[in-house]
């Protein structure tokens, strides 16, 4: 069945970027010289170095970093993509003819656009009807595999929130970067009394980033529980 | 040689409780009614069960819980705590006659206050002349072991500021919380091209918790470096 999954590289405080820059957050095309930039490149630098690797050994394989296998299984896993506006943007000049996704694309996004096709088997199609409507869409074309959204975070964060999301997977960068653009934050518009629950099913250590892998429980109520005298060891309350 | 380590438990996104009461932040003999409490249960239920585990099974011991483990290794770690005036103020009276921790505590405070003696070993010493003297008044009474940061979180976050952590581990809960109070955020007052660098040296896996501990390497430059086309992959930029 396909499911619907994402992932992403966060630093160990749950960033994705450095903060982005107040005075032009949303111009694309200069971001890579501004705040957000340090940040993206820390976190996402295992997956530059696992690239590297894989380069190194050439085309003809042989033996993969655990890291490379990551990047692999998760281009393999998909069989479409949905993908925020912002992240198409910045995407879409240096992504060149040929992106690297190898499967249609849903951008959601409020302007209409014709459908790009590129080579290789990537297709942008612009949805205006919402990300519901893109997820739709993609699973419809995603065949027997997963509908994989590409991000950014804040459609990561939405597509959670709406109770769409069934699997996440962060690859988590050992570094604190204080403030950036965090993955989850309050508008994910759960109560005090609330949280999405989640099953960790595969851990994933290497030295340069740790992978876990979650199913997607959904939201759930959170309960006073401290089973009496036995909390008291953490718990500093009666 | 003595390290100074701290030990969390955390949501999957960062937060150690849930929101402080805006209208009654500092009241602790209230605050288990509060919108703290919720998120504060959930992070360490792991906790609250292994304690309940080592219970059934018997003072006599036998088999344990691979998180009765982890519970009973931090405390057998500590030579001496630093503990922050909150966390103190919330459990000087449930933790009664004879506290959990049976090492010297040196609380950081402003108000001066007399030692306090307690059975089995525990000491609470108050020093009102800043963290790093208290770590340096425990690591003076650690002995061979470790001085541990016993929390909360914003002590944790100014050692670890301070460049005075050694080691950190995270218990990282599979429940997002949307709200909270960080254990990371914009007050460990790092630039944008500038991280706390770490290195795991320690994956524990349970499907109630992932427990994942640190080396910290400390402060350092974050560069620019997409090393060439092997970037695009993940990086909408050129």
């Amino acid at each position: 069945m396909t499911k619907v999954t994402a992932q992403m590289s966060v630093s160990l405080d749950g960033c994705y970027t450095g903060p982005r820059d107040p005075s032009n957050p949303n111009d694309m095309s200069t971001w890579m010289r501004g705040p957000e930039a340090p940040g993206f490149f820390r976190v996402t630098r295992w997956v530059v170095d696992a690239m590297a690797w894989r380069e190194r050994l050439g085309a003809a394989g042989g033996e993969r970093s655990v890291n490379d296998e990551i990047v692999a299984e998760t281009f393999a896993a998909a069989g479409a993509y949905v993908m925020g506006r912002r992240m198409f943007d910045a995407g879409e000049v240096p992504w060149g003819d040929e992106p690297p996704f190898r499967a249609p694309v849903f951008v959601v996004t409020h302007r209409h656009r014709d459908v790009l096709e590129r080579a290789g088997g990537t297709s942008f199609t612009f949805v205006t009807e919402g990300f519901a409507r893109a997820i739709e869409l993609a699973k419809a074309a995603a065949g027997d595999k997963d509908v994989q959204i590409a991000g950014g975070g804040e459609l990561v964060r939405q597509v959670l929130a709406a109770g769409l999301l069934d699997q996440l997977e962060l690859h988590v960068a050992p570094v604190l970067l204080g403030d950036g653009q965090r993955l989850f934050d309050p508008s994910l518009g759960l109560r005090a009394d609330e949280g999405i629950e989640l099953v960790p099913t595969r851990v994933v250590e290497d030295p340069a980033v740790t992978h876990i892998r979650y199913d997607v429980t959904g939201h759930a109520q959170l309960v006073l529980d401290d089973r009496g005298a036995s909390g008291e060891l953490v718990s500093p309350q009666d």
